[in-house]
C-alpha cells in the first residue's frame, strides 16, 4: 500500500502576532516543521507547539532559518558558512529542548523560506546547513527537493534524506519547481491542488507546466498553513488522499 | 582540604563585537558560564567557547538572560513567568548542542545579570526560571546567592544548589551584597579582592561594609572578565588560592 | 458644540505579521498611533500608513515604545533614563521621515503599552519620555492619563498636554483605570461601550465601578483596534457620536 | 589649493559593545559617518557621537545598512527594493533627531558594508537606496564608489554625490578595488598608506596592482576606525596632508 507524509509549516507566530492555525493543522499533518525562533516561533510558541503535536502523535521537525524577523526569513543572505551552521545547530538544539519535554524529539530538519531556495543549488550554504545538522545531531533526517545540492550534501554526510513535493505549485519538464513570481506558479485551484496531491501520492508523477506528464520523488507532501483556507484544503486533500487509498503517515 | 570553583562570564561578545577574553580566562576558571544569545553570544560564539573549554577540561555552564540584547540583559523586565520559563529553556537547550558537540555537556545554569538581580526576591520569576531549569533538564545545578528566593525555590523543586561570593563586592552585614551605586559597593584594589577571595575560600568569611566579619556559604567565587585588568587578576586569585592551600575544582 | 478626538493603534504588524486593520481603521480615526518599529511597525509600514493617514487627513502620531517586539512593548522594562529618552527621540525621527513623504507631519506622541502604564507612576521614566520628546521637537503635544506623572511633567517642560479616556475600560471612583486582570476591567458589551463613548464626549464624565458617576477630562477618545469587531465597534462608536451631537475631529 | 575631506565610520558600538574609538577618530576626521542601528548604534551612542561631532565642527552623515546587528551589515541581503528604500529613510531620520538636538544636520548618506558593495552594480539595490534617500531629504549628498551604480543612479535622481577613495586597499587597473581576501587587497603598511593618502589627494592618481599610475577621483578619503592603531594612522594621514599642502576640510 501506497504511504505518504503531510508535513506543514506551524507555529510561524512571534509574541503579540498569529500566523498558522496551529492547533487545526495538527489534526491533519503527519510531521509539524516548527519554527525555531530566527524567522518566527518564540520559545513559549515552540513550547505549546511541541505539546500539541506530542498529544497527537504528530512528528516534530525543526524548520531552521536565517536570523531575519524583519524578513522572516524570505531574504537570502550571504551569511559566511561557518556562522550558518552555528545558527542551524543552536535552532535544532533550542527545539529539542520543547520536544524533549513533551515526550517526544526532533525528528528531522526543514530549513525554511529563502535558505530552503538558496541550498538548492549554493554548494557552501548548502555544506554549511548539513554541517549544523551534524553538529546537533548525525542521525536526524533532512527534509528537501530531490535533485538539490542540499540533499546530495546530506546524503554523501550520512544523513537520512526524505524529499517532498508540493501539490501547489507548477513544475518544469525537469522537475524544478516555477519560480514564484512567474505565470501560474502557484495553483490556487482547490480542486487541482487535491488532485495533484493524490496523483503525486499514487503515482509519483505530476503533469508539468508544459503538460507533458513528468515523475516527482516525494516521500513527504508539504501544505501551506499561512493562507485563508489552509486547513479546509488540508483536511480535503488527506480525505481525497485516504479515499484513493493512501495511507497517510510519517516517512520512516 | 578545602576546595572552591572558579566562575567567570564568557562568550560575551556579539557578531562583531568582542568582550571578553575567553582564551585566557579559561586558563584561570573552572566553571565557564557562557552566554546563550539573548544578552550576547552569538552562535559560532557559543560553539567555540564550548569548544574551548572542552579542550581545558572547564566545565560548561548556561548563563542565561533577559531577551535584551540592546541592554546587555542589565535591565529588569517584567516577562510573564510562562514566556520566562520557556526562554530559559529555550538558552539551555541551545548551548546544549554545542557542549555535546565538544563532548561535554551543559553542567549547570547561572542567570544573567538584571534576572539575576530580580530572582534573588521575585518570587514569579525566581518559580519561572526554575520551571525552565526543569523542562531543559531537571538535574542541572543552579548557580545563586546563598538566601535567594531562586535557591530556595530551586532546592524545593530539586535541583542542585550551589551558592557563590563575590570577592569585589562589599557585604552587609546581613550577608547581601551592597547595591551597586552605593559606595564602596565594588571593590577595585587588586590585592583587597586577592586577600578576599582566600578568606572566603578558606574561612567561609568575609568582612563586611560595617568592619564586622560575617560567615558567607560560597562553593564557587565569581570573577568577572570584562574589565581591563581582568585577567591578570583572575590568575593572581586562583595563584594565591593555590598557595593558601586551597584546591580550585569545579563543584561536584 | 463639543468635539472629540478619536485616536487608535495602527501599523502594529511586523514585516510577515499584521494585527490591525489600518486601512479601515483609518476611515473612523482622526489620530492614528503610528508604531514606530519598537514593539511593531516596520519600516515600509510606516511609511504605507503614514500615506494613507495623510491622504485620509488623519493626523499620525508617534507610537513610541520600550524596544521590545517579542513582547509587544508589554513588558515594563527597567531602562536607564538617558537610554530611554533617546529611544523616544529615535522612533520619532524615524516616523518623522514618513510622515513627511506623505506630506503631513508627526503631530503628536503616545506612549505604548508598558511604558505607557509606567511613566503613571515612574517619575525617572516618565521624565526621560518627556526629555525625548523635546529632543525631537520641543513643541510636541503629547497624549496621556490625566492626573499622570506623564502628563504633568511634559506640562512643566512646555508640551503641550491632551488627556484621552477609555471608553471600554472600567474606572475606580477616583478616575484611575481598573487594572487589567481584576474583574469588569475591560467592557466588552458593545453597546455599553457606544453609551460610555457619547458620555464621556458630551458630559465629560463616566460611571464609575463603583456606580457613582465621576469626572473624566478628555480630548481624546482611545479606540481599540486589535480585537475581532473592532473596526465596527469603532464605526458604531463614530455614527452615534455624531448623531448625539458631538462633532469627531482632531484636537488642536 | 587642493583639498580634501577624511570620513570614517563612527559610533559602531551598540549597547554594552563599543568598536571605534570616536572621541579620537572626531579629532581627525571631517565627515563622520554615524551608524544609525541597523548594523550597529544605539540611540543613546547616535546621540552621543552627534553631540560630539557637532561641537568639533565634524559634518554628521547617516551610515545606513541592512538590518542586520548579528552581522555588523556585512552579509548582503536580498531585500525587496519598497523595504529597503524604507529602511534606509529609517535611519536617516532616526539620526536627523539628534544631528537637529545636537544644533546640526545629516549632510550626507553613505551605505554601511555589505550594501555599499552591492549597490555597486546591483542596479534594483542602488535604486531602491536612492529611493530611501530621496524619501528622507531630496537635497542630501550620497558617498560611495567612482563609477558605481548607486552614484549614477543617485546623480540621476539629482541628488549631489561625492566620490571617495580608499588609501588602504588596492587598485585594479581600471580603477576598482582588488576585492577583500585576495593577495595584497588591504594594505597594512602604515607608510604606504599615508604615501599612498598624500598622492590621492594631490595628483588625483593611485598606483595600481599592476603597477601602473591611475587616475581615481575623490573627494573624500575613508579612513578605517576599527583597527588597531587607526588612530593614530588617521593622525599620521591628516598632518602628512597638511605638510604637503592639501586642506584637510568638509566636501561642499
Amino acid at each position: 500500500m501506497t504511504s505518504i507524509d503531510l508535513n506543514a509549516d506551524l507555529g510561524e507566530g512571534f509574541g503579540r502576532w498569529r500566523l498558522t492555525d496551529d492547533e487545526q493543522l495538527l489534526t491533519v499533518v503527519t510531521s509539524a516543521n516548527v519554527a525555531c525562533g530566527f524567522h518566527a516561533g518564540d520559545a513559549a510558541t515552540m513550547r505549546r507547539v511541541c505539546a500539541q503535536a506530542a498529544e497527537r502523535g504528530v512528528r516534530v521537525g525543526a524548520q531552521v532559518s536565517y536570523r531575519d524577523l524583519a524578513g522572516f526569513g524570505r531574504r537570502a543572505m550571504d551569511v559566511p558558512p561557518a556562522e550558518l551552521a552555528a545558527e542551524v545547530a543552536y535552532q535544532i538544539g533550542a527545539l529539542e529542548v520543547f520536544a524533549r519535554a513533551a515526550g517526544t524529539r526532533v525528528s528531522y530538519v526543514k530549513p525554511h523560506g529563502a535558505l530552503y531556495n538558496r541550498i538548492v543549488h549554493d554548494e557552501a550554504q548548502a555544506a554549511a546547513v548539513v554541517d549544523g545538522v551534524v553538529l546537533a545531531d548525525a542521525s536526524l533526517p533532512v527534509l528537501g527537493l530531490p535533485g538539490s545540492r542540499f540533499l546530495d550534501l546530506a546524503a554523501e554526510a550520512g544523513l537520512p534524506t526524505v524529499t517532498e513535493a508540493f501539490a501547489d505549485r507548477a513544475y518544469t519538464e525537469r522537475g524544478t519547481l516555477v519560480p514564484r513570481g512567474e505565470d501560474g506558479a502557484v495553483i490556487t485551484d482547490a480542486d487541482a491542488v487535491v488532485g495533484r496531491s493524490v496523483e503525486l501520492a499514487r503515482s509519483g508523477t505530476v503533469v508539468a507546466h508544459s503538460g507533458e506528464r513528468i515523475p516527482v520523488r516525494a516521500r513527504s507532501l508539504c501544505l501551506h498553513g499561512d493562507t485563508p483556507g489552509a486547513v479546509e484544503l488540508a483536511r480535503r486533500v488527506r480525505a481525497e488522499l485516504a479515499a484513493a487509498g493512501v495511507r497517510v503517515e510519517a516517512f520512516v
